[in-house]
């Protein structure tokens, strides 16, 4: 098996739990935040930078390598990790969630999905087994089985014929891959409906997955009813595998999802709105276009020892966004990606010391709650 | 006086000098290339990035700085050095040049200019005294005076008017400048007509200025104009003290520069270029957009050991390109600025092994010359 979970610790009172992945591509500590490489560079870095972050395995997106520069120019290449630069682990999703997105551009059958490129509206077909062997060719350390990801919110009939669309969707996969150096993860869907996400739990989890992915959640419902299927499906997965939490990345969600005992996260927020200026802080968001700023000689962040707060005044970063200049970009990526795996180090590091409880509310009591 | 020249070695066969400048924030060994940081960051890079490509002095544009953030926000910020977490010299321009460039939204009269912002058409009025007081404000190692750059072409009557009112502000500059540590240089004008440049030369250099720059130069005028102007020029300048051709950054113009006895160059050209997806290399030009480099798995410049060509393919920057990721930018940049700064420590090394011709032609046999 290309991957491997060890448990190290778990939390009595949570379900929160500190473990190993164990890769091809080096060791992953979970829980784990997985920055989002959309087009094979995590946006305004380079690979050593990712790396000083702290990023112990990244994320890239299987549609948009697919549509450019392409996989096969990248299996020629020598994969993608020689190709971007990067040694350690790569997740890459299965490219379901992006096509899905494309709306009326899509169109769905049991074979698979056939699509328009948002890039040249060019006509393309995806099946279960194309996304496993696009991911073959791209060589990422672990793959994601081809899901359909029901939008938020759908009808309890819709999700149902789409969970378990997905489940003879894993199984097409599961028979295309054979990679023995890259692990493929099944998907749980079922939307927010309690006995279809444990139907699908049930399906999903009796394939031979080295580990699985919650999909489906963050797609717009309320962060309550996130939790609430945290709360009733985390359960049903097995323990002796990673769960993953896909598309999950604000401090809050974060926090609640290792609460519930999820092992890995991905999503573009913290990076996506560095480019707009926004960063997490110790104390909250900063905006850093505010006029407040414009003579504060302080750094974003007091409590942080990122690059970008070693160094720089928040009057200088806020010039570099009036400014436009590209060094805002990284600064405030750097930033951010920082702040969320220092994050996730400290909940670790809490678990670990049996205090996760007391961290989850100091950090609360600081940071704020983002409910919605 | 703030800054001091020290020269090496002078070329036999041409006018070429190895030298340094002595500065409050080091030592420059010339020739230099001085990489333009307008906006107070060097476009897509960090200082430290800048450093470790091999800038001995940066470029920063005194008319962007003075509209953005403010010259008076940056005194209070520690200086420009410590705004921009800079440590090594920075040689800032009058803002003259870029005021000049506005055409009909600035009026000059013998006070000085009145001026409309690009950015919100505000008006403003920068006399001589006020480029100097910004300067000192900004906190640069050397600060340029108040001069007025004639466009090409431009009339005798036109060029012999600008050049005298440049003496006249010259002097004001002179008059208005009191900072010890930092050093106020001179000059030259005259467009294109010999006996105004020696009617300049002679007027600047019998000031007090410990430096001296050629302005007025690379505005259009054909390449074999400029160098006749370099030709009859720089012998009129002291030999004690540093010469600075402005806004000159092609590899033949700053080699055929040198051969003429110039000590300091800057130019926005490597770092637009690299933007535009042009790089400079030991084989010329390459457009990393064109479609031969899809699928070209090998570096930039073979003969590079810039952090670009070491670690990436023209393949992977092609696709960074193609889907406008910022690393591209950055990687181009990185090299450029490499290229041209190897460049500048390489005739410096063929000027003391007495091999700067024979270094000149070869150079000019892989690159080629780019002659217009």
């Amino acid at each position: 098996m290309a991957v491997k979970y060890e448990l190290i610790k778990e939390c009595k009172q949570t379900r929160a739990r500190v473990g190993r992945v164990h890769t091809p591509h080096g060791v992953i500590e979970t829980p784990v935040f997985m920055p989002v490489g959309t087009q094979a560079t995590v946006k305004t870095l380079t690979p050593e930078e990712v790396k000083d972050i702290g990023a112990q395995i990244i994320l890239s997106n299987t549609y948009h390598l697919y549509l450019r520069p392409g996989h096969e120019l990248i299996r020629e290449a020598g994969g993608l990790h020689k190709f971007m630069n990067w040694d350690r682990p790569i997740l890459t999703d299965s490219g379901g969630y992006q096509v899905f997105s494309l709306g009326p551009l899509r169109k769905i059958t049991e074979e698979g999905v056939t699509f328009k490129s948002h890039l040249d509206g060019s006509s393309h077909f995806i099946s279960p087994e194309q996304a496993t062997q696009i991911q073959m060719a791209l060589g990422s350390t672990i793959a994601m089985a081809f899901d359909e990801c029901a939008p938020y919110p759908c009808t309890y009939e819709y999700a149902k014929a789409s969970l378990e669309r997905t489940t003879r969707w894993a199984k097409r996969c599961l028979e295309a891959h054979d990679k023995q150096d890259q692990a493929l993860f099944g998907i749980i869907q079922g939307g927010v409906y309690r006995d279809l996400r444990e139907q699908s739990a049930a399906e999903i989890t009796a394939l031979d997955f080295p580990g699985f992915a919650i999909g489906g959640l963050s797609v717009g419902e309320p962060k309550p009813s996130m939790y609430e299927v945290l709360e009733y499906t985390v359960p049903l997965m097995p323990k002796d595998k990673p769960r993953y939490l896909m598309g999950v990345g604000s401090p809050d969600c974060l926090i609640e999802g290792v609460s519930h005992g999820v092992d890995m996260f991905d999503c573009v927020l913290p990076t996506r709105i560095a480019r707009n200026g926004t960063a997490m802080t110790s104390q909250g968001k900063v905006v850093i276009r505010n006029a407040a700023h414009a003579r504060d000689f302080s750094p974003l962040d007091p409590e942080c020892s990122c690059y970008t707060c070693r160094n720089y005044s928040r009057a200088y970063l806020r010039h570099l966004f009036k400014a436009e200049e590209i060094l805002g970009l990284r600064l405030f990526t750097i930033h951010n990606l920082f702040f969320l795996l220092r994050l996730m180090e400290r909940m670790r590091q809490a678990i670990l010391e049996d205090r996760f409880l007391a961290f989850r509310e100091e950090f609360y009591a600081k940071y704020g709650r983002d409910e919605k």
